[in-house]
């Protein structure tokens, strides 16, 4: 037998981006989404409401980066999207954040994410929510890299949003081979 | 000192996805796909090139279900990717899956999976990949259902995809409350 729930959003997993944007002085913001994902090769889509000052600095700034919250920083990854940079100037000091200018496009990462996708924008629309990023790189912090260069998730652990009982939890144990296991079946 | 990886389609976490969908005949399909989130409070959109099964048959149905992948399922959600319904007639028997007909929407779920969002198409835009459908319903088998009839983690084990290594993983452990620990931020 089924349960049903309705018509809800939900997920699993359902990731924890948090959004990297300047305002019009430079001051840097930062807000979390769960409602988003790789959309196309190089592309992101994330549903934001056009109330939050992200939108207004993504208009202005033409970018944006997209963070990945993890562990280390769940209570401020938490605290951004609680807050208002509309309402809380010191929001990202607050974080304990350190932005630091991306090199590619006109937005700001934080030092201590150590995994971030820099982003122009391609399209906002308001009536859907919609923000559309070109990934322009991708880009992460030594500390979580491999002996083969690459990102690793024993040095990395990022979070996932539970929208069924609003926790927040990491990754967890390799179970799977993709583009492998299943051939087993052909 | 960060490592730049250039404009790849990195998250984390990353879905897996298993698109049900029936054909003009109604013979069941089923398809695996990463790209794609919960877009608003009652759409998902994932990115499906047009060559696929699944958009024919969503396009002549109006429909489809998106199940989420778990540790129990691996090898058939992996099998679901790498083998195309328009060369395999067998593809679910092959499975193992019992394809069940939503209530709700002309496409079918599938028994084994126990969580699956009951979808309506909107649109789907071939320039873009996009496939945007309205959850109709959200529904889970009573075996991943706890104390409280919600789902629960502890009886349900979603996969998640690792772009990086290319393997399926697990969710992890509980490492903070959303809405909630930020709070002390403030």
């Amino acid at each position: 037998m089924r349960k049903s729930f309705g018509a809800k959003p939900m997920l699993y997993p359902m990731p924890v981006l948090i959004i990297g944007t300047y305002d019009e002085n430079g001051v840097a913001n930062a807000m979390n989404a769960a409602w988003g994902g790789i959309s196309e090769s190089t592309e992101i889509s994330i549903c934001v409401d056009d109330e939050h000052k992200t939108i207004a600095n993504v208009l202005k700034r033409g970018a944006f980066t997209v963070s990945i919250a993890d562990k280390e920083n769940v209570i401020a990854a938490d605290y951004v999207g609680v807050v208002s940079g509309n309402k809380e100037p010191n929001k990202i000091a607050k974080c304990g954040w350190t932005p630091v200018k991306s090199e590619l496009v006109d937005a700001p990462y934080f030092e201590e994410l150590p995994m971030t996708l820099e982003c122009e924008l391609i399209s906002f629309t308001e009536e859907t929510c919609r923000l559309v990023g070109r990934i322009v790189n991708v880009s992460a912090d030594e500390r979580i890299l491999g002996e083969d260069g690459k990102i690793s998730l024993e040095k990395f652990s990022p979070i996932t949003y539970d929208p069924v009982h609003h926790t927040y939890r990491t990754i967890g144990d390799v179970v799977g081979k993709a583009f492998s296991d299943g051939l087993q079946l052909k």
